[in-house]
């Protein structure tokens, strides 16, 4: 097993693979940008199921374990465990989707920061040979969240200018032994913090102070600077969070914009979609990273990424208490050497 | 690190040892027959709370963790990863209560099932040399539960017979290389497991196929019988529940009567304290678990207990909607050797 880097942070000597990886979206998601790298686009948000947006939900993210494995000419019976949470009360879509699976479950709740959660967790499995191999998942819909932690889709609220758009999508990563690239080199577990922010339309700025936390001890656990990575890219910040997170390693004299993308970014051409501040929801960076970027890391067109996924731990109750939203991040070394 | 022995389970090779552990109540509990047992029994359920029931089961983690961390003489900065999870929505519990402490935070969802959850994962990050120490926490609290998962606590509704009494307990075990008993050998991750069980009032009919599964593949998977054990601890079935699952191990010819015993029948004098069948709630097996047994195997009055926490991963959301609720159980074998 590699070592203990310091707090939060653990170094893996044998770097595990990532065998196999699988993304599934919604009608707006397949719009966007990244239409071209998903293996799954629905035609409805509805995916087949009419009567719950919940079920939809489940489905989605079923096609995108079930792409995953298709993918890595993988059987459910390969998977020793499988890592899922998401955003729902009860963590809903990932229990009943994998209800269906014969796998022994392991639930994680991460809000936003599940996709970066799952993968380190089940990088830690693999590593220290506890499993042959591991699957992490993590999804998101849009009908689902927003009637859930804001306001009933139906009724049409005015959007505010820093909300982002929950992005209907799944994705799911199987992590195996070292055999081919992309590797998992290293991942930091985040703590919780603070920034004091209660407005639940501004999950960016709730988030960026988790993601600075993050990324500062990841580097500095393992003793690597912001140039040893191609790209940091945060999921999801959107545009008003990714600007806090530049300007707080500003303040450090430490420039990351070059190297800096987020996934709230990525994921919906922003303006023509007409999704303000960017997207948002665990499917959102599970997509973009089991779309884009592992395709990207495999081709060799990106070397090494650190992957930091964001969660807002935001519960309607606590806000209507008065209270602020604490956040996390958790961030994943992903290498193709 | 340990043998994989087969799906689900993971075996440990060098046994980590539950350095220290501790646990909080609510004055119904500290009314019951382990009330000698727990480190803080709070005079109110408010916790000095006023104003949020949520806030009150934060403040119940938190001292669940302080007096772990005080009777093991343990720092914050002695723990390296946190795993913890809670009922309700969001998490907010762990998410909160976690705020205020500097530690890396894994969070957790898997309903009542998350204090063998945590164990087991504080476990393998142990064992593996990923982490000097861990700790794994848990909490319910009767006021936000039953509010969230069933009716307004003031409603003053009639209580079926098969419901149980959500506890305002929580736990906190910390878990460090071997050193003393008690000593973590073997743990099993638990597939989600549907009785198709409809009435969120049943909550141990929901789940005794949940505890069934899975302690039959940790029998299966290390070659062990009931016979190996001095307690099957289920937590927390009740009355219902406990009485199918013997019914469900009678039907293979395996009498397990004698060796099972059930966290939501310990809890509460359950007659006279007027909990119908019993008490659930994360909290329940965790206050029992970080209560009672670990001290009995520590003194050596129990020798190998297998911990086995029953999650029902019930969303009110999923009930409204005709669905079943789905249950997961996962088992950790606890020894004084």
């Amino acid at each position: 097993m590699g070592k203990y880097y310091g707090k939060g942070t653990i170094n893996f000597d044998n770097a595990p693979s990532i065998l196999s990886y699988g993304s599934a979206v919604g009608p707006k998601e397949g719009e966007g940008p990244l239409a071209d790298y998903f293996d799954y686009i629905g035609e409805k948000s509805e995916f087949g199921e009419e009567n719950s947006w919940e079920k939809a939900e489940v489905a989605l993210q079923k096609n995108a374990l079930r792409a995953a494995l298709k993918k890595g000419g993988l059987a459910q019976s390969d998977i020793s465990f499988i890592f899922a949470g998401d955003l729902l009360n009860q963590c809903v879509c990932s229990a009943y989707g994998i209800r269906d699976f014969d796998m022994p479950f392991i639930g994680l709740f991460g809000a936003c920061s599940t996709m970066a959660e799952s993968l380190a967790l089940a990088s830690v499995f693999v590593e220290s040979g506890v499993a042959q191999m591991t699957a992490a998942m993590t999804s998101s819909h849009f009908c689902t969240a927003e009637r859930q932690f804001r306001l009933p889709v139906n009724y049409g609220g005015q959007r505010t200018p820093t909300s982002q758009w929950t992005a209907t999508a799944a994705g799911c990563a199987i992590v195996a032994p070292r055999k081919a690239p992309p590797y998992i080199k290293a991942v930091t577990f985040g703590k919780v913090i603070d920034m004091g922010v209660k407005d639940v339309n501004n999950m960016g700025g709730a988030m960026a102070g988790a993601a600075y936390e993050t990324i500062n001890n990841h580097l500095a656990n393992t003793k690597q600077s912001v140039n040893d990575f191609d790209m940091i890219l945060t999921g999801d910040l959107g545009s008003v969070g990714s600007g806090l997170l530049i300007d707080m390693f500003l303040r450090d004299n430490i420039e990351i914009a070059a190297t800096h993308a987020d996934c709230g970014m990525m994921l919906y051409k922003t303006k023509k979609q007409d999704v303000h501040a960017g997207a948002s929801g665990c499917g959102c960076s599970a997509s973009v990273l089991c779309g884009l970027i592992l395709k990207r890391i495999t081709e060799g067109k990106l070397k090494n990424v650190l992957f930091v996924a964001t969660g807002a731990l935001m519960s309607p109750t606590m806000i209507q208490q008065g209270e602020s939203i604490p956040s996390v991040a958790h961030a994943v070394h992903i290498s193709k050497e």
